[in-house]
């Protein structure tokens, strides 16, 4: 089986053009058959400032409404994706960027929620992997912005992360697939404020002892626990590693010198 | 050889929803290969309105700065085109939205020019008619914004009309290729205020002759010249007609019912 690499950079990168530029470096120096998926970053907030359009947060989630979602599309499938995938064509990597939409490789449908309305989000139900094998054997590297539709022609807003893990999972019946989150962090680290407290390796085991300390003062930081839920997710759908660490380590990370990697056990 | 429609639809259609929707309901149950090439409308101006940034217009041309870039690329590659194709895909059309940097698909320089600096303003040099092809022999139906790129990194503001034309040039080596411009009016009009002035047929001839009306009253409506002057280009490429009509009546057009056709004369 051919490799695979699902890359996903967080939305700290996208706003840091040293770390964007030295991340895409790495993007197109990798060998193989890769995909890129990337969040939005701070610019679809600074936006919709500038358009004085309220934003609500409910638990950390962005409600998309009407004007949201312009916004969002505008911003990550529009400037963000297509500037990733210009500087990519200048690094001799043969970049395509697309949405969930686009020849429906995403389908998704509105969040349903018993007492939230979360607006225009999409969580996924289907993703096509015959025709994004099609595009990586061609030799393309596919650039997917957080964007997917309902089929019905409704654009839905999806979370990027869960957009890398269901296309890693989908894409794992035809590549022997790894899906890397890359952030500002060197992995997963038991105490937030102390790279040196990195671990290493991430058993399931391990991870439920994190989520509940019991006495010990250590604990997982909370914004890391929907990143390994999905993790240990893909990891029992088929993906052959989850690996989580600096966007500056890219090729560490892939060779496993480098993050954290998750390990089925 | 197969055959291939290229149609492009102007911005008056995009700005209209009832039109637009019709003419993506006929694009959608068009049998047969097909390339879909879309311009701005006033979004892009609105947009650049709210953000208070001011446009300037040369000769009728948008001066494309950086922040006018950004709002372009973001309203063109963004929300029209994954609101176009997310409403072909409701319409069981297999589309997929792209710019001329999605798989380096069109390749074009910055405009040069004697006195004037149009800014980030883009001139076709190639289109890559092999992943074009490809995508259509598979059923995709392409999409396409009017951005390109230059090949390093640079994303380029570039003419719609001129877009569909090499597109409609590149394509003809491997598909017998009909160029299809859709605007608000029956086609190429004598009168521009009588839709009964209509021309079914314009020979070279003809259009020289309505260029320089000598003693008559009648010349051509301005803002058609270009749109014509790239017209007879490309039937001299290869592109076996070309036809410009109402958007409204699409499939007419196309069986050469209705709108004026370019003839090879």
């Amino acid at each position: 089986m051919d490799k695979l690499h699902v890359i996903k950079i967080g939305g700290n990168v996208i706003d840091d053009e040293a770390l964007l530029n030295d991340l895409l470096l790495q993007f197109a120096s990798l060998q193989g058959k890769k995909i890129l998926v990337h969040g939005g970053g701070k610019l679809a907030t600074r936006m919709a400032e500038k358009l004085a359009i309220p934003q609500q947060l409910v638990d950390g989630r962005r409600i998309t409404d009407a004007e949201t979602l312009k916004i969002v599309t505008m911003v990550y499938a529009g400037f963000i994706n297509k500037n990733i995938v210009a500087r990519l064509q200048s690094m001799k990597c043969n970049a395509i960027g697309l949405t969930g939409a686009d020849a429906g490789s995403i389908l998704a449908h509105k969040r349903k929620h018993p007492t939230l309305d979360f607006g225009f989000v999409g969580d996924i139900d289907h993703v096509n992997p015959l025709f994004i094998q099609g595009l990586l054997e061609q030799g393309l590297s596919m650039v997917m912005a957080p964007i997917t539709h309902d089929g019905n022609g409704q654009l839905l807003n999806t979370n990027a992360d869960t957009i890398a893990q269901e296309i890693a999972k989908a894409m794992s019946a035809c590549f022997e697939t790894k899906l890397i989150y890359t952030f500002e962090k060197a992995g997963v680290l038991l105490d937030v404020e102390d790279e040196g407290s990195l671990i290493r390796r991430l058993s399931r085991d391990y991870y439920k002892e994190l989520k509940e300390p019991g006495e010990g003062p250590v604990r997982i930081f909370a914004g890391m626990i929907p990143k390994l839920d999905n993790a240990f997710a893909a990891i029992d759908s088929g993906v052959k590693e989850v690996i989580i660490g600096k966007a500056g380590q890219l090729q560490e990370l892939i060779a496993g010198t480098a993050g954290t990697t998750i390990i089925h056990e």
